[in-house]
């Protein structure tokens, strides 16, 4: 059933000499890790299916908690931390959550029972003020990273994006195109990286405009959540929204044109993410993008450190998020 | 730390009394399955932690299996599957694939060696005709179903959208604004769902003109992929393209501006899956929707029963796309 492999094919995609594919495939030895995994995503890629023998032991399970789907982002981290993982041999399980369905500690506890070797928390309880961190230090002796929010009071090496920076950076973009009324709509207030927006919000509106009241409506990251938030900051005059998600401001976008106004043309638009399919909307949204690559990478990697016995500071590395200036914010027209 | 319910948010977003949110919360019996789920979704939407007690012991773990995550049609399909699974206290585990990455085959292992209660195949190697179908044999003492290309050396049920009817429909669309050289633009075509849908179309196109040739491109999925195509499509003078996914249908659109042309006014194009956020593409995208929730239903829940010792036959399931028309498509000017 399985068909012929053209041997030519595969060396050209994964740029490396037949004689190297020949060896991958018959698995065998002398074939340096990245160019094996060259050859067998070009395999992959090119759709053969790959020679049974070519399947690695795994070097164990690594779990994957994410708190859902529907905003991009969290495929996006999840594929993301799926590719460095099976590079090194290891095995992701994603665990994904709905509103009323399994929660983040019966993940944990079902995970733990079933011997995982580490766990990569997306955007989880950790990130979360109001919720009581000691679950995390029930769970000394299974690694374990965070990715997003970052918590003190959880003893373990944290990832995240630079929230503070980003809505500085959108607003001071916003500002620069000359809006004066500018407005953040973010998610639930008791989450770390809402109060590092808020944070980082409030201290450039501040150096713009003194004691004057910032506009900032919290609400839910869905795009019901930025429709509902950009209501309430149109009614206070607000020609540039800031929102803590890309579906929030997707959200935000049709409240805008709900009110018969447009967007940039009358108001300003700007997201929070970027994933590949963002730039496709209609206007092409300008957003905030969180280096999804390397934050994945580096937490992932350090996981694995720490799986093999290295021993890591519970640290809070930082990554630097990028303004994506597309077509969705515009100058102020008075 | 963790922060006081208030009863009343609770019961009315739950649509259900104080008294039975209180039931809920302390863990108390005499509370329906759904009304009890209503509390705790009500829970996780308003943000309150919930109560430690509440976690249900799981009846089990059920692998989920999906090709990728970048075509947001997995991640619909993986937290449809999760919503119903955790709905009847199962616990999906989710497992992921990348070029190069592991494959179907190891999961599977992986997720046996696990005992997993069942598993639920999302467009895998089942639906690759060029695959070899004894590994599906192989695994009949697990209960597994599957879902889209439909195979009938596998024996389970399977559960797939209509893909002969998808482009027929898709066809007659465009053949009703006017156009008269259509082209088809799949994925590569050893794929079950590729072979469907050329058959749909060629079927529909036959019929429309007789023995005049069909213009269908095999490509891959992707943006890249559809790209591709709808330059081969364009050089052969086609105006409306029908595509396999939503992604390759948004590289379509991308080629069609890189060559000068507008979207709908000189070239419709039709993509195929339907997400929430690609109604909010440039032009909103005229796409056939997978019923991905009552595919995602039947198929997690024929699978719960077999787990409960019922005998189900290998039938297949087959569900009818529906054709959602926004601004991506338009009447033909000659």
């Amino acid at each position: 059933m399985t068909q012929r492999i053209r041997l030519s094919d595969v060396a050209r995609h994964a740029k490396v000499s037949t004689a190297t594919v020949s060896r991958v495939i018959n698995n065998r030895p002398g074939v340096a890790k990245d160019k094996r995994r060259a050859v067998l995503a070009a395999l992959d890629v090119l759709g053969y299916e790959r020679p049974a023998q070519t399947d690695s032991t795994s070097g164990g399970l690594i779990g994957l908690i994410v708190p859902e789907l529907s905003n991009p982002i969290f495929p996006l981290y999840a594929q993301e931390i799926e590719q460095v993982l099976s590079t090194e041999g290891f095995t992701p399980l994603l665990c994904t959550q709905s509103p009323g369905g399994i929660t983040e500690d019966e993940y944990v506890r079902i995970l733990r029972e079933r011997k995982v070797k580490g766990i990569i928390f997306v955007s989880g309880l950790h990130a979360d003020a109001d919720s009581d961190p000691r679950r995390y230090a029930d769970l000394a002796d299974t690694p374990f990273v965070t990715i997003n929010g970052p918590n003190p009071d959880v003893l373990a090496p944290s990832f995240s994006c630079d929230d503070e920076d980003a809505t500085a950076r959108a607003f001071a973009h916003l500002l620069s195109l000359g809006h004066r009324t500018i407005g953040l709509a973010v998610g639930p207030n008791r989450f770390i990286p809402t109060q590092k927006k808020v944070a980082g919000f409030t201290a450039a509106h501040e150096q713009a405009f003194g004691d004057k009241e910032p506009a900032i409506v919290s609400s839910l990251y869905t795009m019901e959540g930025g429709q509902a938030a950009a209501a309430e900051l149109l009614k206070r005059g607000c020609t540039g929204i800031i929102c803590a998600s890309d579906p929030m401001a997707l959200g935000a976008i049709r409240q805008v044109r709900q009110e018969g106004l447009r967007v940039p043309d009358d108001i300003s638009v700007i997201g929070y993410d970027d994933t590949p399919l963002i730039a496709y909307t209609h206007p092409p949204l300008t957003t905030i993008r969180q280096p999804v690559a390397r934050i994945a990478r580096a937490a992932a990697g350090t996981l694995l450190q720490m799986i093999s016995g290295r021993s890591i500071a519970a640290s809070s590395l930082v990554f630097a998020p990028e303004l994506v200036v597309r077509s969705s914010t515009g100058p102020f027209v008075p």
